[in-house]
């Protein structure tokens, strides 16, 4: 119980909501379900539980890997498990797929109520908010009033940080990685090169592709190709791949020919395989929602003045999708209010990916500001 | 003569070539027209000439107004003309089209001499000194034997550098501004992105698009979107559109919403309804493959040891796709071979497009230079 090791086999469950949950964007699911996987033991006083939120491409299974499927492995095992900075024998580790997802929960090709059919694009943009709202259903269903943590990076930190906004009587920690306050012009800009590429395609069918028996890979593949560049650094980049040509590579044509090509359409085409263009448009248009200090005239100390959370921020020094700017954002917003919050800036080369490596650094502080939860 | 203005009404000409031009992807073109532009008058030794090479979506017509199209103005017309910074009445300007364009030079759209039918794909993948060896022609036939400078911004700055490398004796001085001595890691994922983006639209056919009668303006505008994310600085863009939404914008759909959106949407509309998707494919692949001190092993103060220009290099603090950075290298390798070299890094919020742009600063440093460039 005691090494430093993966959670090892777990297994992926469902849960239905028949309460109807309400959306920013105006319609109500009157039906719907949430993939969850969880980890560890909740303990007596239920305030062991802690809540990872996944970011644009992400899901519920968070860590472990499946008996039936071992080479599944969750996509924070590293930071997750008996040992690990997020540590199961400590802390009852819940990972979730938000409304909207492709990979078990109520989404986009789930069928619409009203029709029978998938709702492919009608599928309602949800919020950041929404899946809070979502989320704190399935605390209730677990019997969960509070999180001794709430967990992400990127569009999961986001998460983190709404939920102290949203139901601050609810989270006791939240920690708020790789993330930023709300997306630029140009993060907003690459978003919709991402999504132009998807709805341009002939094969998205005005997000109805179930139904035609199509799935538009050319758009999601170009929209994933585009991501990476943004999730890495340039000059992890550079180092990696440089300008090194592949050995069988021709030249004067439009094959493969340098090896980052080759990396980012094998990267497109994986993507592209297996995931719901639908989800990637609702994901995107979250993160470009995602603004929580609007409804305080883009004050985001005043938005944050009846959070009662304590934080930890992170971010990382290559990082030019949320860059360390941009959390500092944040934590002058938490100072501003006295809130506790501790800020680490990362020295990393691996650029907006670095949240998720396993990197001895930003895991030992990981794992010590854990420490200091309570449980 | 002397006032500071446009040098007014110009004329495209076009000029045939029968002696074939051997590339640098191993095809022969044996018949290939130019299309330039001439302002100013060659002088009687003619010593006064002045090269100006385009960019990725640039073209010949570099200055004036057509008198049948008066809103058709050459793209660098802030620049050149009567008492601007390359001053016609001192210089004799020369704008061309690069051999692979789309604007009247022999390119994907001309007919393949071995079927009749146009290039398409396989048109050559042309390299800088390709370009170098037919705007050489093209000087041989206007009568001009060295020019008193070669000036280019971005891939224009590129054959500004790679003409000194080629042709040493040709060129008296290189006006390198916000370019790069080679792609990095990044800048060819940006290119490859969009160039895929174009090569798996539908509509391309594997570039013989025109035989089908179709267009791939889908793949185009994307790689048109992205490119001008590139082009912009993150505070430019943030200062011009940060967050702002389009009074007449829906919420929660897929349609244009942020006024960033709708700057790039009509970017790439409007490119994709004029530009050769072919030539687009081909212009970011000579951008990919321009690395002038690769024949040395990288080293880039070998490839210059020949030179005998003197040179100009500029570059703007916010351009992020050939950032400072990249000329210093150029500098570095200059100042190594103790060649006389001017160096300015203006600040400007515009980024990459800062070279296009009508600055007081920028352009004062241009004029200043050409001043003392004797004719």
């Amino acid at each position: 119980m005691f090494e430093h090791g993966s959670i090892g086999p777990v297994a992926a469950r469902r849960l239905a909501f028949d309460t109807p949950i309400a959306l920013a964007a105006g319609v109500s699911l009157p039906r719907w379900e949430l993939a969850y996987e969880t980890y560890g033991e909740l303990n007596a006083a239920r305030s062991n539980a802690v809540l990872v939120c996944h970011a644009l491409s992400g899901h519920h299974h968070v860590a472990g890997w499946y008996a039936d499927d071992p080479r599944n492995i969750g996509w924070w095992d590293n930071l997750i498990g008996p040992g690990r900075p997020l540590d199961t024998n400590r802390f009852f580790v819940v990972g979730v797929n938000n409304l909207g997802g492709c990979h078990g929960s109520t989404g986009p090709s789930s069928p619409n109520p009203a029709t029978g059919q998938p709702w492919g694009a009608d599928f309602p943009v949800v919020t950041v908010s929404d899946w809070v709202a979502a989320q704190a259903r399935l605390a209730d269903a677990l019997g969960i009033d509070q999180w001794a943590a709430v967990i992400g990076g990127s569009l999961g930190g986001m998460q983190a940080l709404q939920w102290t906004i949203d139901l601050p009587e609810r989270v006791r920690h939240a920690l708020v990685i790789a993330a930023a306050p709300k997306l630029t012009a140009e993060n907003i800009a690459f978003n919709d090169v991402a999504r132009q590429a998807i709805l341009t395609d002939p094969d998205f069918h005005g997000g109805h592709f179930y139904r035609h028996g199509t799935r538009p890979t050319r758009g999601l593949r170009l929209a994933r190709m585009l991501g990476h560049i943004t999730y890495l650094s340039d000059d992890q980049m550079a180092e990696k791949f440089g300008r090194k040509r592949r050995a069988d590579a021709g030249r004067f044509g439009y094959g493969v020919e340098f090896e980052i090509e080759s990396y980012l359409r094998y990267q497109g085409d994986k993507f592209a395989g297996h995931f719901d263009a639908n989800t990637y448009l609702l994901m995107t248009k979250a993160l470009d929602y995602f603004d929580p200090a609007e409804p305080c005239g883009g004050d985001l100390a005043a938005a944050l003045a009846g959070a009662r959370a304590k934080y930890f921020v992170a971010s990382f020094t290559t990082d030019w999708r949320f860059s360390p700017a941009r959390s500092r954002e944040i934590v002058h917003a938490l100072v501003k209010n006295k809130h506790d919050v501790s800020y680490a800036e990362i020295v990393s080369p691996h650029g907006h990916d670095a949240f998720l490596m396993d990197d001895r650094h930003y895991h030992a502080l990981v794992a010590g500001y854990l420490r200091n939860v309570k449980t």
